[in-house]
């Protein structure tokens, strides 16, 4: 699929990507690393996740994970075709496999993440041609809302516990 | 921490990747693509996985994630520090990124996967410095039995259905 030029439905796109964020605030509430992501099919949001990895202790429940989980159950098929996924930050490996694995069309993510993003940071899962499926990938999606949510958590657990056991 | 040389310890490690292998065969046995793994801490196997992928009609649902989960849930900790993890295919990009995120110590994983292996084949993410965590990775345990199980499974796929809707 032809990556399209999306500035002229900047609109739409920070409309989900602010619900996005409206779960990061969930997870920052609960002293997560504030991370959400939301799944559009066909122009509603069909499933939500928040990263709750230290209230679960599960390594693996980053917000994009279960968005995608959530997706599949509610469409009754782990073929995500046709749904786009907004997330907060640009998504680690596990995530951008599960990029993959799930068939999603479209990805918009806001924050980049230097240390471990995998979709243009550290490296680029999504761009490999070899792989089975293709996701369109746009960054930059009120980037700077996205990024301060994650620098003021930081912030404040540092000065709270004197060091940061919250690594993302 | 300093990959070491196992081939003095060949029986163990088959004697746990033939657990996986086993996971393997229940998988199979459920026209899941058939790949298993288990999880060692103190040398003993503390969860095991299968794919269960079509049948749960989850994308996520890859054996190694399956395992990390109940892995975490069995410690009651994200962090499976000083646990091992064997797998009888070499793990896709999302379950070798769910490696990264739950600080396994050791992978050994059996056959190679050329098409969407991401620890050689494809691309190597658990060879990149840049992450916070490393895994020690050892591959070829019994690797031609877990590769001829994927082999039988795909052939007699194409055989019963004509063509093959169940791709990795």
């Amino acid at each position: 699929m032809k990556k399209k030029d999306i500035s002229s439905e900047k609109t739409i796109h920070e409309k989900y990507m602010n619900e996005a964020y409206k779960e990061g605030l969930k997870a920052y509430g609960k002293l997560e690393t504030p991370v959400g992501a939301v799944i559009v099919f066909n122009g509603k949001i069909i499933a939500r996740g928040h990263n709750t990895r230290e209230q679960k202790q599960d390594p693996t429940l980053h917000a994009e994970i279960i968005a995608i989980k959530k997706a599949a159950k509610k469409l009754g098929s782990w073929r995500l075709i046709d749904c786009d996924l907004y997330v907060t930050l640009e998504p680690c490996p596990m995530c951008a496999g599960a990029l993959i694995q799930s068939r999603i069309r479209n990805l918009y993510y806001g924050a980049k993440d230097p240390k471990a993003g995998a979709v243009g940071s550290v490296l680029d899962i999504l761009a490999i041609e070899k792989f089975n499926h293709k996701v369109n990938v746009y960054s930059g999606i009120m980037e700077n809302k996205c990024s301060d949510i994650l620098k003021n958590f930081f912030r404040e657990l540092r000065k709270s516990k004197g060091n940061n056991s919250n690594n993302v």
